[in-house]
């Protein structure tokens, strides 16, 4: 839909959208730490949410993780966004989070309200995000509370903008 | 991901794979009825999962609903299906379900283990989905409670290869 004048609602997103490449980390307790290389996109048709889209490849070129979904202005209340996921291991995300916008960027926290699996999907009990854009870099972490282990850091990458 | 050989444990959904286009009929007691094109798309990557992709537009033209996610084969237990779906309105879907193949097709069943909210969405309870396909006819139904309504068909359409 290029073109289409971005929604007011999402106004504060607007530098999120395009799409991002580079690479992040993975440490967890219950796996080897691992690199991997990104693809991240946002994008939207003129309504109130940006489409969210992700995938990782590994260091050897195997595709590993994705996410799919929105990413919600809301008109009542401005600053604060939602976030609905999901992933192809089976997990289904909600999220809510504040959106803070900068000379050269934002600051974007998102805390779970729900992560809930297929019958067959491992256990995640909680995922936190904290995204910042300056200019053309993008940095996330992510942390999360799975498998039994504690809420920690899961995730760190730095991407630049495609 | 062109000539990633499918995954044996979406074997079974292979027919479901490539770009679908049609038409669609809405009815729900709490809205007018109408009509609504579809896209819909089923690709991969070679992993155990079918990445789902939809998207339609009114009548005029304006776009209306969205959903993106994985519906997942599983290896140990075959003829069985896992969805997760994450939707624009702020809502997140998990179901399961079971896939039947036939001769010129197949026939799936899915029905919603949970359907989660962020705080700004519209409540709804549950979704059901049934879709075959024959040969190059892609049709659905879909029956979902929702803003205090019982459980009840929503959606009919019937979409074509594209």
């Amino acid at each position: 839909m290029v073109g289409v004048p971005l929604h007011p609602d999402v106004e504060a997103l607007a530098c999120l959208l395009g799409t991002w490449r580079g690479t992040g980390q993975a440490v967890y307790p219950t796996t080897d730490d691992f690199g991997y290389t990104e693809e991240l996109t946002y994008s939207h048709v003129g309504k109130p949410q940006l489409a969210w889209r992700q995938s990782t490849v590994l260091d050897d070129g195997r595709p590993a993780h994705a996410e799919v979904g929105y990413l919600r202005g809301l008109a009542d209340r401005p600053g604060e966004v939602e976030l609905v996921l999901a992933h192809p291991a089976g997990l289904i995300e909600a999220a809510v989070g504040e959106v803070e916008v900068q000379p050269d960027g934002l600051a974007l926290h998102l805390r779970s309200t729900a992560v809930v699996g297929t019958p067959a999907a491992k256990e995640v009990l909680s995922v936190e995000r904290r995204i910042t854009v300056t200019g053309d870099v993008l940095r996330y972490q992510l942390a999360m509370a799975a498998v039994g282990q504690a809420h920690q850091h899961h995730l760190a990458a730095e991407l630049h903008r495609a």
